[in-house]
């Protein structure tokens, strides 16, 4: 039986572009990007290569990405990175309630270190408005680090009006950006936002785990969090990750059409949305805003785990929620102001550009089967 | 022509088994080690089962260790963990000269903010004594780094001694060993030389760049420095490197005797010695205490540079010194108080177990050109 993964906001399967890439890095162009000879060289050209495909991708220029360790280091980056560069003009830092748990977790560390953190929690659409961002901007603020897409129920924020809006209402505090649920999936680029610093990840858009990278402006100066040798201009020390580096160029380079992609995800949004209105007591709870690939609902009275797994035994996977915080309550989900039995069942669905029309009647099949059976328990 | 690669040192070339066990996680095991669903399972002990085997080289129990994307992220790990778990203790460190960039660099940012650093020097022999190290410790010591194989000159510290010498002089310190040299080549246990925090990197050993792992003895408390999911253990937030770590494992896994390795290298830089002893005006600059497959060589007159690329133009590969210093002048060889002239023309010839005797003839050959075509000029 094939397997029906809708679980592509935790992670995508490698592609064959990709991981072709990084079986050759292994293989083949093994040396070490630092060394002065030629195998040297040649790992350094690959870095290269990537970093232009990945520029492309992000609507920048190459050297001004900083490859990473992941979404997570690049947003620890940022963020640490961004409030240490700017330290003499204040210590208040703008962000949401519902961000992924390294941003979270970053902005509540550096709370413990004295800093002062404005949550900002979405409407009841779903999303944040430009005026509510600009409202929380104050003359010591230093960062605005909000999110492009929520993981966990797809909500897309205006981060376009958002950026000029804090231009306006803060003009020396940096704007960071994690777009990891938005690169690949939405038309965007880094120097037409006008955005400081942001993030993405490899293993998001069919790349590997492991891999991320930070995007920051020419003529922003941030400090750096890894030392050792002048790798990545300085900002990252640590020799690079190159099979996953040049796998991320590789996958970056393999994005389909968006245009082509936005088709599918709002056919199959259709399909799981018509098709849930057949089966009792579904409740919805991605906003109105929401892009169509990130869907999130919930069956309440059946705990998200054990749906789960009802479903994972007819080889159907989706999650409860960000991956990241792993069988917790959903953080996300609770600022939104949902009750807790809905947010216990909550489920999320997320499509890649591989997922098709019988993907989601499989979900759907095993789902009614799993609400009438472990209902009845 | 079969290239000789003499820079085991810098990076080795990926293993058979590690590569293709990259390859099946991201082809075939490719779920979120986080995610709960069976794929995430899948995922998550795989990392399980790579754990075991880098312990069982590190000799050390599974769980007392947590895998980053590099020894140079372990290393800061440690470095800066240590230091702001005890920052009650005092703000002294103890060193040495000699450190990886990235030791050295953590160290340079800790005397930034406050903390004061005492750099041992290498005596004569090429090594630091016990007796230098507990001399240096103070009643404010509260991290004594040092490493246990010099990755430029290869000079060994003995560090079990250095540790029980530390014990005595500054039973609050911790202590951290980059034992990125000497992991899968020296006997050793983490365990058995009751350290409290070890860093190894995978790319010495035949796995891939841009894994690491940092042992942290149990009971020892260190601050993390990502901050995000509650991934290994809580220490070190992101999505782990699965197709990295698993990689790890394999390579960890096979590597091959002990013993046998070590008779391999005697015998290799025996070979080289005798051969070298015919090329006019060849320095010997590794120590007496020296591990035998790190050897540090110079040419006098003759660039590093230049000479590398003579050497790398006939198929042969050594680097002039740390990868990790691209092409600046070795910290190390000049904290060792060698002349200018000496450190310039410093060649590093490393080896792996897949080094052959035609491998050093074949360097040896090249370089006796080198030296005579290059000295004319």
């Amino acid at each position: 039986m094939e397997l029906v993964y809708l679980d592509n906001a935790a992670t995508t399967k490698v592609c064959p572009e990709a991981a072709k890439k990084a079986l050759e890095m292994m293989t083949e162009y093994y040396g070490n990007p630092s060394s002065l000879h030629s195998l040297g060289v040649q790992a350094e050209q690959m870095v290269g290569v990537a970093r232009r495909q990945v520029a492309k991708l992000m609507g920048c220029d190459p050297e001004n990405l900083v490859f990473t360790s992941g979404g997570t280091e690049a947003n620890n980056l940022a963020i640490f990175g961004a409030v240490e560069a700017r330290r003499r003009d204040g210590k208040h830092i703008v962000t949401t309630a519902v961000e992924h748990s390294s941003v979270a977790a970053s902005c509540k560390e550096l709370e413990r270190r004295g800093y002062e953190v404005t949550r900002l929690v979405p409407d009841s659409d779903g999303t944040i408005t430009p005026g509510q961002v600009a409202e929380a901007c104050r003359e010591d603020t230093v960062l605005v680090t909000m999110m492009y897409v929520n993981n966990e129920n797809g909500a897309r924020f205006p981060i376009d009006r958002i950026i000029s809006a804090v231009r306006r209402a803060a003009p020396r505090a940096l704007i960071h950006c994690d777009a990891v649920q938005a690169v690949g999936k939405l038309p965007l680029s880094a120097v037409k936002m006008d955005i400081d610093l942001m993030t993405a990840s490899a293993h998001k858009i069919h790349g590997p785990k492991g891999c991320g990278v930070l995007y920051i402006k020419k003529g922003v100066r941030i400090l750096p969090r890894l030392f050792g040798g002048e790798h990545e201009g300085g900002m990252r020390a640590g020799t690079e990750a190159v099979s996953l580096i040049a796998a991320f160029g590789a996958a970056a380079d393999a994005v389909p059409h968006l245009d082509r992609q936005q088709s599918l995800y709002l056919s199959l949004r259709k399909r799981l949305s018509d098709g849930l209105a057949d089966i009792k007591d579904v409740v919805w709870l991605s906003p109105e805003t929401a892009v169509p690939y990130i869907v999130n609902i919930s069956v309440p009275g059946i705990k998200s785990e054990t749906m789960l797994h009802f479903l994972a035994q007819r080889g159907v996977y989706v999650s409860s929620g960000s991956a990241c915080s792993k069988g917790k309550r959903s953080p996300v989900l609770t600022a939104l102001g949902l009750p807790e039995r809905v947010i216990d069942s909550a489920l999320r669905i997320s499509f890649t550009h591989t997922n098709t029309p019988d993907d989601v009647d499989r979900f759907l099949e095993a789902l009614k089967e799993g609400a009438s059976t472990l209902m009845r328990r």
